[in-house]
């Protein structure tokens, strides 16, 4: 059985967008547009979600995307705690297990997962009792979903047919596990075209298996795009051998409103965010009119209503086994 | 008159077992029944608290009796304000009064303090102003009531009789708050024998003026027990003079499979948490099927649950004088 | 147009006292006394705000302000998010507006800003969406309205007739935002005689432009007054050239029961906390029966509230514009 999908194929935790389904993603995005006003109305809040306890459980520090799943929990009016665990404080395996455990013996009912391992939130999910769900908000270089969803139902909402899209990804792919939820995204939704564009550095080596173009010159990769997405750099990266320094970079991948003259003249230009302005992307270009960076943070706290919406709604807790003993 | 009772003997503040009497701890056992339903359901809250205002006033971090405090007040609708205090940036003394008089000027109701000095909650209860309240959330050496409590309601629900029972607490029982709380609230419910056990040098000098009976050997101490109940020990101590080692403690001390045979079959095993594998628990025994130390947490939250609807429920803050001033 | 009315000369944000006119403080004071028995009954909270989200911004670490907007927005019923920024994580200006546009995006009502930047605010009501309204918690050593507002509430609620008023504002004027806006916020109450005490060292160059009476002998400067504001002393300044030591300021500029004897017998003792006994004002002095120190603590809440339901009961975001990109 799939690791995210119940017996019905409805969702139970969001852990990738590896294997989900064109449908399933639709449906979600669909829901996150009936989340959209809401978040838009003075009375920002339904009270779907009333009297559920959500763990934002961030052992990366990230205040932008732990805000984001914290402002779409309280808007379904759900309880919130935030824990930012050290992980130098815990070691691996089992007390990873006994955090888990005890979270759930206080009956936590969804655990927002960040964490510097890949494979952390499948470890929960795999672990996690009947009818409390897990919901990836980054781990390692693996996957970001909600990130992916937000991303696509972004381009949805200016280019509703994804039959002829053409999407260029541009940036550090290697450690972006951003990029690969777009990419699986992307291709479950139909996107005939999706490009990665980067100096070999800073591609996987293995980058055509994921079904992908490959440029290593970006006016080329941005030649007659739809969409852009530009990936952020992490600063480490310009520290570490794999990058000649942050200037030569922008020189060479820096989205610029030159660069930008191959993409298609209405092509949507987009970021996950925070932006390193001079690093991956040209100050003037951020906020160009083609710019759908902030939309993209409006959208993605529609998009994880919708998740959480769905997850929780469909699911109710388990009754609790745990007074059985004699 | 009590510090922590009214003149009706009723719940005013909660600072420690000692002195509690038995009717008054069932009662508030009692009450605790009653939220357990509460936290097990979909919608876990109700409306006792709202618009009461509780403030978690950490001057020692603990996340974890932190997070259940704050779940508590939420699932009562209060609302909850986190406050952790570096004992470093304060003196002691007249700021704590300040910190106490700024608060209650915010028109707080509730303290939940923890305080690595013996005697900080009574200090807080001493000045507080009529119709606000102080939980002792463990003060130094000194009490940790509220996990007692949660210790002898979790006993209850399994053993439901105290008048034959055998319990055994075993490990440092020199610095455990938890260890006297547990002491008293069991002779308060008529257990008629209560062991500790553990090496001399984290055994308190007047020892046997606690009612207890004194072991040193775990074989011996855990022999026909009913309940086994294991303290958690603080990685300070063993870089410290008082033990030789982790390693050797756990051989000496460390509830194993093999220790657990001399116990009762059906003893139960219990650990206020977090747990140090392999230290003084055994990774297999944590979650042994006889082990009821992720019931003891969700407890947890039911018996502070129960605390704070006693308190503030009969209880309302005195109005204000503070404008009595021409 | 006024930074922070708009074109009907209704509060849009609240940036500072300066230039606001005295109808309209006295409206914010009667709204804050509507507010004052809200916080005083057991049930703390209206649903004025219900739905809305209110953002604590603090790029400058202070828990006693950001507690008291928390409490009062929580009380309106607002969903409240603390971010603590660290400026050295961030580069100014460009970076400082995409946090605004970051928040914006998140579809805030409100931001609380508090930023050692003298300006801070203004920079954020100057770029804030139309509807989406800035609170200044305190810029630099510029402005601190809130704290002036609750200031002269308190001063009304005990002394209603500000025609015939002498105010005495010891300390350091030269860094403290907290005199300026007080002193703008007398000024258009219309109290005629307002002195400024302190050390030519913690003057500011052109005090004499601020309207006031100038004294740098304590006993002078509280000769007959009716009012005593002590300004808290930062350490820092301490370390400084500016002054020579905490004992010579105390012997000079602190607040005794002895310098106390030239104010009015029934003069009122004022601080904004927290306090630094022995330092600007004596132990026994803090509470003595004229002190309104804790009151100003509690009034400030409800100042807060009314503020914050003035802007915004009156204002509604307005409609996102951000989907007209075709």
């Amino acid at each position: 059985m799939d690791a995210q999908l119940d017996q019905h194929g409805r969702l139970r935790h969001l852990l990738t967008t590896e294997g989900l389904d064109g449908r399933l993603i639709a449906e979600i995005l669909d829901t996150a547009e009936t989340f959209l006003p809401v978040t838009d109305q003075a009375v920002k809040k339904v009270p779907l979600l009333r009297g559920r306890t959500v763990v934002n459980l961030f052992f990366e520090a990230s205040t932008r995307t732990r805000t984001t799943f914290e402002l779409a929990a309280k808007r379904l009016s759900a309880d919130v705690l935030n824990l930012q665990v050290s992980t130098s404080s815990t070691s691996k395996g089992e007390t990873l297990l006994d955090t888990l455990e005890t979270l759930q013996a206080m009956q936590v009912d969804m655990f927002v997962v960040r964490h510097q391992a890949s494979g952390a939130a499948h470890f929960f999910a795999r672990h996690a009792a009947p009818g409390v769900a897990v919901l990836n908000a980054g781990d390692g270089r693996h996957a970001h979903p909600t990130q992916a969803l937000l991303d696509v139902f972004t381009i949805r909402r200016h280019r509703p047919d994804f039959s002829a899209l053409r999407v260029a990804i541009v940036g550090d792919i290697l450690h972006s596990r951003v990029a690969r939820s777009e990419i699986h995204a992307l291709h479950a939704l139909g996107v005939p075209e999706i490009r990665v564009v980067g100096p070999r550095t800073l591609l996987p080596a293995a980058v055509d298996t994921l079904g992908v173009h490959v440029f290593h010159d970006l006016e080329r990769g941005l030649d007659g795009v739809d969409v852009i997405i530009m990936l952020r750099l992490q600063r480490e990266r310009m520290e570490g051998a794999l990058l000649p320094g942050a200037e030569e970079y922008f020189l060479n991948y820096g989205l610029t409103e030159r660069a930008l003259r191959y993409a298609r003249g209405d092509a949507l230009i987009m970021h996950p965010g925070p932006i390193n302005r001079g690093v991956e992307i040209d100050s003037g270009v951020a906020y160009h009119p083609r710019s759908v960076i902030l939309q993209q943070i409006t959208h993605g706290i529609a998009v994880r209503m919708a998740v959480m919406a769905m997850i929780l709604g469909s699911h109710s807790r388990a009754p609790e086994g745990a007074h059985a003993l004699p």
